[in-house]
This record gives structure tokens, C-alpha cells and sequence, in this order.
């Protein structure tokens, strides 16, 4: 297997679309979600497909995603600073072509829950619409945002309020099964993955073999 | 499929282990990763598992990850610092035992290189030492630490400087396919999964079906 080396002058001189493919592949697979909100009249709802959903911390629990200069002006920044609360949905294998066309650029005064086979489903009273296909989903407080200087990106954080999940992905000691959730794994811009576990390992310690966990 | 939902109260006040192991899964598949460096003298190597590379935009082309407050003081950070430099290496499936070993806590003076079958490679007068059993490889450049004060955690940023690629795994549009480099994802604290492509779709428009791009 021969390797090609670029270097970052090569890389900043590629063809844009090109670069774009390259650079969005290279930190390997990203998380899958369909983030939903609502105005502040709670009348028009907004839904986006985002691979950038990262886990921050455990306690309290935190998740941060990033936001692009050209998202800003548009529904799911606006929403989110307006009501203080969005939701993340697991994207699964069923709706992925529903969760790309989310990617499309409706105007604002259009819902793309409307332009797809996606439902707003309003549960537990949260203020932000879930998604009724997706099977795991969580209810978000905005926090901050961080602004990142370096390309005008945000960085949006948020507390999780409350978590709906599929009694039979939930193991006994936390674990959420996400291959029996069907959840599904990005790469790129545009490649939509479904992920089969190979292992689970025991907590790694110091001159001791890795031990698999059996669940 | 009955549903279970879990309100931020009840999560919080989960057994620690069940709640670590649920909030680190429930953001959905994440990116596996080493991460190799070296001290400011070139004697040391460190390398170490992280699920939270994140790719954070194209041009110029960055990507962060995040520290959590115990890992601060061990070797990725002070080495970053000190050196300016360091190296993303993608996890593929016949490493993924010893990619989880490097999670063990071994003390500063013992290089994780040392301790598992994975090989410290210094390629193109790159400061950081790369994996050489790692197929997709970027090395990057320390550009901001951006303190999380929420709680305590570190967003390191980087700008890539070079990219190692096997030439069979880049598509002619740059995508990059994951798929052929048998790169894992990672979901919860400990778990190792191998994805393969659903589809790719071609860009969204309004109001147009979505299609599969043929590759």
C-alpha cells in the first residue's frame, strides 16, 4: 500500500470541493444528529443534519457542537439563542436520506420537517421538537457559546436535560447499544455508515492485558 | 420498543460508572484516535486514545479535541505545549487492543510505544512521532487552548500541516474512504466498532430528490 503525503501548502491549493471532501474525511468517522428547535413564538421549527456533536463531559453532562459562519444566520443558531433549548437526535438507517436533505437550504420560513418524512414530535413538555423516527434523542439547555476566532466557526454547548432512549439499547451498566439502535456514523460530507461493534474492553491498566468485556 | 426517559435529575444522581458509561455514549459514534507527541528535549514519546478529534473547518484546515482535567497534567498536553506539535493517527481494527492499552495510566517516564506492539514513526522531519501501524495519519500544528469552564476541560485546536494517506483509500473527489481503511469508531468509554457505508448522497438542494453518488 503505497501512501501519498500532502502537505498543508498542497492541501490550501487544492480544487475547493476537492479540499472540502478531503479535509472533512480526515478525522475519521463523526456522530450522526438531527438538531430540532423552534421560534420564540413556538410556531416555526427548524431541523439540520450536524457530524460535529461531541461529548464534553459527564457531570455535569455536557455536549458541544459546531456551528459554520454560514450557519449562523440561519434557523438552528437563531433558535437556540432565542428559547434556550434545542434537541439531538440520533440519525438511524432509516432516515438517512431524510437527514441529508435537512442539509438543503430552505429559507427560514420554511420547516424541513415539513419538506421531508421527519415528524416534530413534542414530548415531556420540552419547549424544542424531537424527532418522532429517531430513537435516540436528547433534550438540550443552551450554556455558551465560544467563538472561534481562528475561521469564525461557534462552538455551542449545551447541558443535557433529559435523555429518551430504547429500553433494550440501555445495558446494565450504562452502555448504550447503538448498533441496536441502528445509529449511524458520517464521514465526510456526505457518506453515511452503519457501524458492527468488534469489542468492548475492560478498563486499561498499567502492564495488564487488555480483557474484552462479554455483554 | 418502549421507551425509557431519563431526566437530569435521575442522571445525575446515577451510580458513577452507569452514568459515565451512558453520558459518553449518547452523543453516538465517535472518532478513534491516537495521538502521539514528544517531549521538548525529542527523548520521551507519549501516545494516548482520544474519541473527541472533531473536525472544525477547511480553510484553513483545523481540528480540535478535548482534555479533560486528569489528562491535563500528563504527557499529550505538556508536550503540546512545549513543542508545538503533534499527531493524529486513525485507529484501524487490528490495533485496536493496544490503541486501548495507551488509555492505562502509566507514569510520564514510560513512552505507551514502549508498553504495546504500536511503533513510534518519525516520517517527513516531523516533530511528533507518528504510529506506523496507523494508515491515515495528520500532523498538526498547536494553534489555541480554549478553556472550557463549564467544567474544567481543554478544547485544544490545531491546524494540519501534513497528511499521510494510503493512495488506494482517496477517491478522485477527495473523499476519503474510511471503509478501505478498516478505521474504527468509537462508541462509550470502551467500545470498538467498524462501520460500512449505507450511501453516499450527492449535495442537497430545496425541494429535489436526494441521489446516491456512485462510487
Amino acid at each position: 500500500m503505497s501512501n501519498r503525503v500532502i502537505q498543508r501548502e498542497e492541501l490550501s491549493e487544492m480544487e475547493h470541493l476537492f479540499k472540502i471532501n478531503l479535509v472533512n474525511s480526515i478525522t475519521g468517522y463523526k456522530s450522526a444528529n438531527l438538531i430540532g428547535t423552534i421560534d420564540e413564538a413556538s410556531q416555526q421549527t427548524n431541523l439540520a443534519v450536524f457530524s460535529s456533536v461531541t461529548h464534553f463531559g459527564s457531570e455535569p453532562p455536557l455536549v458541544g457542537f459546531v456551528l459554520r459562519p454560514t450557519t449562523v444566520l440561519r434557523g438552528t443558531y437563531n433558535n437556540i439563542k432565542k428559547t434556550g433549548y434545542y434537541t439531538i437526535n440520533h440519525i438511524n438507517a432509516s432516515i438517512i436520506e431524510d437527514a441529508h436533505h435537512t442539509s438543503a437550504k430552505y429559507p427560514a420560513e420554511i420547516s424541513e420537517f415539513d419538506q421531508t418524512n421527519l415528524t416534530a414530535a413534542f414530548e415531556n413538555g420540552f419547549v424544542a421538537p424531537y424527532v418522532k423516527e429517531a430513537r435516540v434523542k436528547i433534550g438540550l439547555e443552551f450554556k455558551q457559546e465560544i467563538p472561534i476566532e481562528l475561521n469564525g466557526t461557534i462552538l455551542i454547548l449545551g447541558q443535557i436535560k433529559e435523555l429518551i432512549i430504547p429500553e433494550e439499547c440501555l445495558l446494565k451498566d450504562g452502555f448504550l447499544d447503538l448498533n441496536a439502535a441502528e445509529t449511524v456514523a458520517i464521514s465526510g460530507l456526505d457518506a453515511y455508515h452503519l457501524p458492527k461493534r468488534l469489542a468492548r474492553f475492560e478498563y486499561a491498566r498499567p502492564n495488564q492485558a487488555i480483557q474484552k468485556i462479554k455483554n
